[in-house]
C-alpha cells in the first residue's frame, strides 16, 4: 500500500519532520488516498495535517462530496476548510474558461489557508501527468515541456505523480475506503476529457497497450537532459542581461537555450516565440549597440554589449540578511558583529536599524539619504547621479532595513545609519559579487 | 517550384558537383517529384543522375507504374535500373514481413547499382517524418529519436523532408505531370497506415490543426539539443571502452547519454536496455575490475578501470593512407619521404609495399613477421608475447599493405619492410595517438 507514493516522497524529498501539508481533497479517488496516504506519515514525520475543499456548487451531488471530506476530517482529526463558490457565474463574471476559473479559485483558496511555511500537497497522479505531456505534444513543446508536471514547485508538492490512477483505485477498493465522483474531472474542459477517454484508448488499443510508459520512458530521458541543459545555461542567464560576448561562441544548441531561458525568465512564457525570433536575437547580439528588436510579448535592446529586455524584468528574489553569510540572489552577504576586511564592506550603528534587515532590487519611488548629505532624494535621481545605466538598475542590490534603505551597494550608504559617537554595537556587512 | 527542396540540399550540403546520384523513384507523387527536382538541377552541377525502380510484383499495375518510370528515364535521358522482385514470396522465404522485405530488397537493389561514390536520393518527405516522430513518441523513444529521419547517412540524402506531401502534389499538378499510385504505400503495414489515416486526421480534427508543425518544432528542438549532448559525450565515447575515471563524475544527465552511446555503439541498437541497465552500468563502474554483468544484448566488464562490452565491437573505420597527413579513427599518421621525428616513428622501404597501404584494427586469422624474427608468427601470439590485454586489442592500430601487415602500431614492424643495403627510397610513418 502507498508504495509509489513513499518511494516519490523519498526519491524527491518532497515532506521534512515537521511539516504543515494543506490538502486539497476534492472526495474522488487521487484527493482521498493522497489524504490517507499523507495520514499514514503523520507520526512518522510529525506532520500537521490541513484540507481544503472546494464545494463549486456544479452540481447537485457537491454537498454530498463535501460532506464526505468533512466527515474524513472529523474522523482523523484534521483541520477542515471549505471554500462554497459558484464556479459558473465566478467564470462568466471573471471572463474565464470553466477550467482556469476553476484553477484559479483552488490556488487562491489555498494559498489563503496555506501559511508561507505549509506546503501544498495536490493528488495529480501518472495517468494526469502522461496526459499532460501528451497534450502538450499534440498542442506543441520543445524538450523542456516533456517533463511533464513537477513533483514540486515553490510550495506546492505532487506526491502522487508515480501513482497510476488504477492502483490508486485498487488500493482503496482494498483498504475499504469509498471514494466520490471526482468534481474537479467535469470541470476539466472538453478536450481533455476527449485525449482522455478517445484519444488514449485509441492508441493503446490499435499501437501500444503500454503506451503511458513509452511516454513516461520520454519524461524521464528528457528531464534528464534538460537539467543537464539547465545546468549549463544558468551560469550564462543569472542576470537579467545577456553578455555577448560570453554567449555568442557557444554551441548553436546550447545558445538557443541560452536565448530560450533568457525570454522566458523576462516575458514568462515562450508563447508564440519561434525559431526565426531566436534567429533574429542572435542577428541583434551581432549587430551594433543602440540596435533594438521586437519580439512578440518582448522588446529587446543591445547596450554596451548586453542585451536587455524591456518590460517584465527577471524577479529578484528578495532575501532576508541574517548575523553570518548569507547566499542570496545578489550575491554573498556577510554581517557580522566584528570587523571585516574586503572591497565592498560597511560599517553601521547596529541599533539605527529598524527592524529586520532585506536585500532587494530597487522599487519605484525609493528614496533614500546618501551618506554625507542633508536629507533625501530619490533612488533614481542617485542613480543619475553616479551614471548607472537605467538597463543595469535592476542589478543593482538595495540593503533595507523594515523603514528606509540602508545600503546601495557598493555605492552609497545610509546617513541614518552611519557610526556615531555614542554609537554601541557596529554591524559589519561584507559582500561579494557571485 | 522545388522551393523548400532547394532550401533543404543547400542548408545540409546534400549535394556537391559532379555529384552520381542514383534515385529510387516508384513512380509515385514523392519520388516523381524527387526525380523533376534533381532534374531541376542537373546542370547547374553537373550531376550524374541514375534511376532504380522496383517492381515488388505484388498488384496488376506494377507493369504500368514501371513503364511510366521508364518512360521519364528515357524522356529525360536518365540511365533506368529495374528490379522485378515477387515482394510476397520473398517475405515469405526470409521470414521478413512484408515492410521488411520492402525495405531490405530495395537497398540491396539500391547498394547493387550505387557505386561507392555514388549517392543515393530517397523521397521520404515531411509528413513522413512526422509520422515517423509520432510513431516513435508512441512506440516508445527518447529524445534521440525525436530527431525523426535524417537528411543525410551514409551515402542516402533525403532532399524532401521539408517538403510536404500537400505541396509536392500541388506543385506536380501545376507542372502538368502526372504520377502512379504509390505502390510502397500498400507495402506499408497497418499500423502506419492506421497513423497516417486514422490517428493523425483525429488530432488534427479533434485537438490541432498545426499538429504536425507541432511535432516538427519538437523534432528541431531534439535535434539541436541531441546534437549538443552528442559533442559532449563525444569526448567519452570515441575508443572501444569506457575510461571509468573520466566519466564518473559527469552530471549525471550526460553520465548516462554516454552509457547510452556506448551500449549503442557495440549493440548497435538500444532495445530493451532501461533505466534499471543504465543504473546497473554505473554500479559496475563503481565495482572492483574483474567484476561483470549481462544486459540484454550485451555484456559488460570492468577490466583495468574501465568498462569493455563483449561481443560486437565498434567498427573501426579503416582508412587509406597517403603522403601527407592522415586523420582516422586510429590517430594521426603522417607519411612523408622525408625523415620525421617523434615519439613513435618507423622508417620502411618504400619499394617493399605491395599496392596500398591502410590502417586498420587486427583481423581473425593475422599473421606477421616481427622485425628480428625469422618467419612469420600469429598477431594473436604477437600480443600475447608484449601482453596486450585482449580487451584492448581492438584498439591498436594495424598498418598494412594489400599483401601483409606492415606495422603493428606502435608496438613493431613487419621484417618484409626494413630498409636494406640497396634501398632507393624510404618511407616515413609517424604516428599520433588521438
Amino acid at each position: 500500500m502507498f508504495e509509489k507514493f513513499n518511494e516519490t516522497i523519498k526519491t524527491n524529498n518532497l515532506i521534512e519532520k515537521n511539516d504543515t501539508i494543506l490538502m486539497g481533497v476534492s472526495g474522488g479517488a487521487d484527493s482521498v488516498y493522497l489524504f490517507f496516504g499523507l495520514l499514514s506519515l503523520k507520526e512518522k514525520y510529525n506532520l500537521n495535517l490541513k484540507c481544503a475543499h472546494i464545494n463549486h456548487g456544479i452540481r447537485e451531488s457537491a454537498k454530498r462530496d463535501e460532506l464526505y471530506v468533512k466527515s474524513l476530517c472529523d474522523k482523523y482529526d484534521v483541520e477542515f476548510n471549505l471554500l462554497s463558490t459558484n464556479m459558473n457565474e465566478y467564470a462568466l463574471k471573471e471572463k474565464l474558461s470553466k477550467e482556469e476559473a476553476g484553477r484559479k479559485l483552488r490556488y487562491d483558496f489555498f494559498n489563503k489557508i496555506a501559511t508561507s511555511k505549509a506546503k501544498i500537497a495536490l493528488a495529480h497522479n501518472f495517468d494526469d501527468n502522461m496526459e499532460t505531456i501528451l497534450f502538450r505534444i499534440i498542442r506543441g513543446t520543445g524538450i523542456s515541456g516533456l517533463r511533464g508536471i513537477p513533483y514540486k514547485r515553490d510550495n506546492i508538492i505532487r506526491p502522487l505523480l508515480d501513482t497510476k490512477r488504477q492502483t490508486i483505485e485498487e488500493e482503496l477498493k482494498k483498504l475499504g475506503i469509498p471514494w466520490m465522483l471526482d468534481e474537479t474531472n467535469l470541470i476539466n474542459d472538453y478536450s481533455r476529457n476527449m485525449l482522455r477517454n478517445e484519444l488514449i484508448p485509441f492508441v493503446e488499443k490499435n499501437f501500444n497497450t503500454s503506451f503511458k510508459e513509452s511516454l513516461n520512458r520520454l519524461r524521464l530521458n528528457s528531464t534528464e537532459i534538460y537539467d543537464f541543459i539547465s545546468k549549463e545555461t544558468k551560469a550564462y542567464t543569472n542576470k537579467n542581461y545577456l553578455e555577448v560576448e560570453k554567449v555568442i561562441d557557444l554551441d548553436q544548441g546550447l545558445l538557443n537555450e541560452v536565448i530560450r531561458t533568457f525570454i522566458l525568465r523576462n516575458k514568462n512564457n515562450l508563447n508564440s516565440i519561434d525559431r526565426n525570433h531566436i534567429e533574429a536575437f542572435i542577428n541583434l547580439m551581432k549587430s551594433e549597440n543602440g540596435k533594438s528588436i521586437n519580439l512578440p510579448g518582448i522588446n529587446l535592446y543591445k547596450h554596451d554589449d548586453k542585451i536587455f529586455a524591456q518590460g517584465k524584468t527577471i524577479d529578484r528574489n528578495e532575501s532576508s540578511l541574517n548575523l553570518g553569510e548569507n547566499f542570496t540572489d545578489f550575491g554573498k552577504f556577510e554581517l557580522s558583529k566584528d570587523k571585516l576586511n574586503g572591497e565592498h564592506v560597511i560599517v553601521i550603528d547596529y541599533e539605527s536599524i529598524n527592524g529586520n534587515l532585506k536585500v532587494t532590487k530597487r522599487e519605484s519611488g525609493d528614496r533614500f539619504n546618501p551618506i554625507g548629505l542633508k536629507g533625501s532624494k530619490k533612488l533614481k535621481d542617485f542613480f543619475n547621479d553616479i551614471k548607472i545605466s537605467p538597463f543595469l538598475r535592476n542589478e543593482i542590490p538595495i540593503i533595507r532595513d523594515e523603514k528606509d534603505i540602508v545600503w546601495v551597494v557598493p555605492y552609497r550608504m545610509s546617513e541614518n545609519n552611519k557610526i556615531k559617537e555614542d554609537t554601541k554595537n557596529k554591524l559589519w556587512i561584507k559582500w561579494e559579487e557571485k
